[in-house]
């Protein structure tokens, strides 16, 4: 746990959050901003500031159990659905807290933010 | 192989296209129409539809090589990057081939299409 990451306090229980899902160190909760219909975030209980340290310093189970975790909660809106990974400052990463978006119940336009 | 899939068409060269990695099953080319400086595209060799029936078909090293072949590829970038997975018509997906958009070289914008 990394003491001043929101996530980690979400997780922690410390602040509270709607959690859809929790399994296998993988918990899943509604954005409070959402930016769609359906906007979850999915993201490792641990932390992990991005993929780009989890890509070096993280375990395969861990990454498959992420995108797993939020291609199964996508995969319940028949329509259609988004997954975006902001890694970074150009990447428009707000928490330093590796997670998943997963955007449904519109249609998505292009480009991508 | 899909016959009539663009992706496997450009896998088994038929169809050319800037390859900028190859490597454990894992191939990631230029995005032919660009959202951003850096635009790339990274799939499986092997056609799978989407990241929804990858997860309840595919292997787990699979999905676990392509998050990681992108995310080393985004990382190349020090500014930052943003990963884009598309599924069905509400996610804006254009070619039925799992694929991992790449993008960076701009400040990327909220929401995310």
């Amino acid at each position: 746990m990394s003491t001043n990451c929101l996530f980690c306090k979400i997780v922690s229980g410390e602040i509270p959050a709607k959690i859809v899902h929790r399994d296998n160190g993988i918990i899943a909760i509604e954005d409070v901003n959402p930016q769609a219909p359906v906007h979850l975030l999915v993201l490792p209980e641990r932390h992990v500031a991005n993929i780009a340290e989890h890509t070096f310093k993280g375990s395969a189970d861990e990454i498959t159990s992420l995108m797993e975790t939020a291609a199964a909660l996508g995969a319940q809106n028949a329509g259609g659905f988004r997954l975006v990974v902001n890694t970074g400052t150009d990447g428009g990463q707000t928490v330093d807290h590796l997670h998943v978006h997963v955007l449904a119940g519109r249609q998505m336009n292009w480009p991508p933010g």
